[in-house]
């Protein structure tokens, strides 16, 4: 911990005696803060305290749960959605969306009684999202149109093998990597310590890179976020190799969606393109309920 | 996630809500089942289960608090020890003593009105430790006898420097290397990454290797704990690094301990040494309650 001493709960938070739900969809972990009528000051200090693995609850994210109405920028969204989704990344930063975040976030909605299972609209800073909670504890979420970049490919080179990838958006920048050659078991065995090369031509921003072996009922997968490194899920990244992996063997959606099983190290997803988007579905679990104690009278380490 | 999909606790709990208490000290961590009379089945997979940071609570390990007389391994301490801490490492393994462990075990039995605060002693399956519990949140823990190997010093190197390391017993093995021309901010900066090298002469069951500078008013630490990496706190190294800079200084506990504040990346910790042991006291803190949710009616994920 090069940072120093980090800043823990009892330096962030007064009085608070916070509940919290903990849940996680293929491995990648939220907290959820039910807080329907808006009351909680979520500062950026908060929420990293409270994703702090050792000295906190630990999580990818924050969910805190609030009635649309009780939250000016998505006042507008009240009438087709009642709660919105209010992410916030582990660093504390503000974020649009989450595709695994969103399919927890529902499972809790319908698990608190705050929804019934089913289809439903849910509001997040992209706008709104359509999920479905089925019943058996897998929820569904609309991801959005993704987007092919046609071309020659892009040069990656990762775990030491070199890569002609398939540039996907689905919002947000993807390189698909076909590893033709490994099977599941050599695809765990990829060293992915150290983050892919690729030209800064190709991708200005960055990219998350997949890579993708076949199996016999869809493909396997590990993902290399940007700026986080190796995660056990990312949802876009799923969705991405997804449909660069069906448009490869000829797939497109026409009258019938086109579906792929898609396993990452946290889980197995399913992903369907169809022609105007690309539903997620998976699983989305609550692991337990929680209590923050409140601040002792002692002073907070450090 | 190289080792595939992990069991998550819906696969290995049957019907099981537990309830659990997450807390730390100086950022070890460790989820606290209170089980008095010994009826919980603690499986090494149900405690692999619990640590996972992604998909369970997460920690460093698990404390069971356990009433002495309902286990049969403590029984026999019964009559000095109310309470058996049962403690287990994140990857199930059984584990002997904690230093911080203890001192989160004592802050948990004085919270819950198990003991009083002050002095007592705990069981462990190294025997009886003396805790005090202090009203202001420390918790000072007996960590017997240190142990500081004569000779010419061991050669280590660690984040690209040499160092000729004072080995120190603590029942485990310790290589503390002094960094003298480092200030604080220079130890933050340094790469722990790679692991140290030395020689397996020196160290023949492998060594935590400590890191130290000079502060103001004692040292500063990383620590390097071997099988596991770089982490925020290590009590034994704590104590170890405490004696070896004392000694070097020509301090040895007499009539009057000597008393070393040591900064560790997760806090502030404080050694004394005595004639016969060590103590190390420091904060411990309760983070929060929680309950697991039992295992739903669907499928767990995998």
């Amino acid at each position: 911990m090069p940072s120093g001493i980090p800043r823990t709960i009892g330096d962030v938070r007064d009085e608070l005696e916070l509940r919290f739900v903990k849940g996680h969809g293929t491995g990648n972990d939220f907290v959820l803060l039910p807080d329907p009528d808006g009351d909680l000051d979520l500062t950026a200090d908060l929420v990293r305290a409270l994703c702090d693995r050792r000295t906190g609850i630990g999580g990818d994210g924050v969910l805190r749960v609030v009635l649309c109405a009780a939250v000016p920028e998505a006042a507008g969204l009240a009438g087709r959605a009642r709660w919105f989704m209010d992410y916030r990344n582990a660093d504390g930063s503000v974020a649009e969306m989450c595709g695994n975040g969103a399919r927890v976030f529902a499972r809790y909605l319908v698990d608190a009684g705050y929804a019934q299972p089913g289809r439903f609209h849910v509001a997040t800073r992209a706008g709104l999202r359509l999920v479905e909670a089925a019943v058996d504890g897998d929820v569904t979420v609309d991801m959005g149109p993704p987007r092919i970049i046609d071309g020659p490919g892009a040069p990656v080179t990762v775990a030491d093998r070199d890569f002609t990838a398939t540039a996907v958006s689905m919002g947000n920048p993807h390189a698909v990597c076909f590893a033709g050659d490994l099977d599941v078991a050599g695809l765990r065995r990829l060293d992915l310590t150290r983050p892919p090369s690729f030209s800064p031509v190709d991708f200005p921003d960055g990219v998350n890179v997949e890579i993708v072996v076949d199996r016999p009922a869809g493909v396997a997968m590990r993902v290399f976020e940007r700026g986080v490194g190796e995660t056990a899920s990312c949802g876009t990244g799923a969705c991405a190799v997804a449909v660069a992996w069906a448009a490869r063997r000829g797939a497109r959606p026409a009258g019938a969606p086109v579906e792929v099983e898609v396993d990452v190290p946290g889980g197995g997803l399913v992903v369907i393109w169809q022609p105007e988007t690309v539903l997620l579905r998976g699983p989305a679990e609550l692991v337990f309920d929680g209590v923050l104690r409140r601040a002792e009278a002692h002073d907070p380490v450090g």
